[in-house]
């Protein structure tokens, strides 16, 4: 049975039927959901899955899909010292779409919220027919009364932290290009045929598990400055640098691993902040670096500066391969 | 110049300088935005414009398409009796799109703000890569401190009152249909061979002006239930009596038009209401009918039950012509 054989109405209803509990004041089934906000803010972020440049259905499932879609918005609010309330979910699905695997996206948006901010559910979406399957998110959070974590708040001799993994994702995909294509095109992944630490990676790619819960963590614990590191870590603590208008100096020897693809791989969403010197770097978070005067360059490594390529560009970097 | 010969980046830069003076505590540019929600909670709601099912670039501009995307999106704000504080839009762009085509769909979604719900702008979004041309928005929107306007808080004898038009649209794509056509592939409007009756009509098909700002005035009235008319008056009226467990009976006489394009003709997102029988139906809705005790049907026309068909399924009804 594919989306086509079913109307939108049952569609939506299969849906619905596995997001889990609704968190909200007003659930699905309106013209939209209503969300408390007792912080008398919402913070707000969206970001998309395309096939295409953004996942391979030969190498992702269903689960993997929704579960990704969820944690890369989760993230974002985590990044800004904020604790997810609610998910919103537009699904552009093929006619040929299989019922199955739109359901087990379902699956992996629950799950994912179960596992990552059992504060948050899917609250509303859309479902619309298209050529390409896209995955729509939008996430909201509340701040509890606390300010949000900018990339701007990182001052000259703050400690710079990291929560969360830096490479491994990166790391996946590498095994996926590497070794589960045939003539360029995405196969699917023969389990059997890794290692316990090559499978970690590659679900690292395929399902990131990013510490959303150590957002809020480190806006309790007064930090200076929060971001999501998702395009890289030296791409993305570029942003903060920049930002604020200092150099962070990250010290190799305290990555894991402790060589370039932690320094410049994506998609793991590590939460990356600048403490007070003073501060307690609270549990989560290890110490990378620190925040230095601005110098000839935003980042440097070991006190070098660092002029190394950035992170994924989707109009440059994709290879036009779907699979 | 296509969104392939500038980076991401570069791209973003340019969307947000149309975007007009941000509302929000944080605008764009850090992790998430952050925006006031000073009734405590947030209404939320997504709904996605894809190339094909949902328009057509031959008839639909650039500033058309941001236009519709926003005011489609905040019609379902309204339609809880909240006001619209924030857009967060994703795009899909294929490589090949020109970057002036996506500084006028910034534009539509500046002007559609401005003219429809001038408390809300843009504060947030995504751009990806895709070969099928998406626009994926999440309004947010606030209630000031009164209760959602649900579809099942219609009452045996409250009135049933409409803000907007219905069957507007619908003539307008009927005319882009039956005239702007060749072969089945659609064609560009000429302008010069549209009465000014057409004209309007077709506007209202390709950028709506909803009565955006009568959703928290129908709040402040007292309104019992409410929502946005986006798939046809007979359908979504159907969709409050089932919620309310109550039949709508509709006066034909009382539609404008008074014939069948009123009653079924979708997409002019017009406001569905429910008041008191002693309440003041406030300027710019019109009473349409009266609310009865659940009957045979959802909804009657003059006392007939209506069985007619629902409005537009995008899996059943989509030609698969892309245009």
């Amino acid at each position: 049975m594919v989306v086509a054989d079913i109307s939108e109405g049952e569609l939506v209803r299969r849906i619905v039927s596995r997001l889990g509990t609704s968190r909200a004041i007003v659930g699905p089934g309106d013209d939209a959901a209503v969300v408390a906000a007792p912080g008398g803010s919402v913070v707000v972020t969206t970001d998309t899955l395309v096939h295409g440049p953004d996942f391979r259905l030969a190498w992702t499932s269903g689960h993997d899909l929704g579960f990704k879609a969820a944690a890369v918005n989760l993230a974002d609010i985590a990044g800004m010292g904020a604790t997810p309330t609610c998910l919103v979910v537009a699904l552009a699905l093929p006619p040929s779409t299989p019922v199955s695997f739109v359901e087990q996206v379902a699956d992996g948006f629950r799950d994912a919220c179960a596992a990552l901010a059992p504060a948050c559910a899917v609250e509303g979406g859309d479902v619309t027919s298209s050529d390409t399957l896209t995955v729509a998110v939008t996430a909201l959070g509340d701040l509890g009364g606390r300010p949000p974590l900018l990339r701007s708040g990182a001052r000259v001799g703050d400690v710079l932290a990291l929560a969360g993994d830096t490479g491994l994702a990166a790391a996946g995909l590498a095994i996926l290009f590497d070794r589960f294509r045939v003539d360029g095109k995405p196969m699917p992944v023969r389990e059997e045929e890794l290692t316990q630490s090559e499978s970690r990676a590659v679900s690292a790619q395929l399902a990131p598990h990013p510490p959303i819960a150590l957002g809020v963590v480190a806006n309790a614990a007064g930090a200076h400055a929060l971001m999501d590191v998702s395009d890289g870590l030296v791409l993305d603590a570029r942003r903060m640098a920049d930002a604020s208008g200092v150099t962070l100096d990250i010290e190799r020897a305290r990555l894991d691993p402790a060589n370039d693809i932690s320094l410049r791989g994506g998609e793991d969403h590590a939460l990356l902040a600048a403490f007070a010197p003073t501060a307690v770097v609270p549990e989560g978070f290890r110490v990378i670096g620190t925040v230095r005067p601005r110098g000839q360059a935003s980042v440097s490594v070991d006190g070098i500066p660092e002029e190394g390529p950035g992170g994924w560009d989707p109009y440059r970097d994709w290879d036009g391969v779907i699979g």
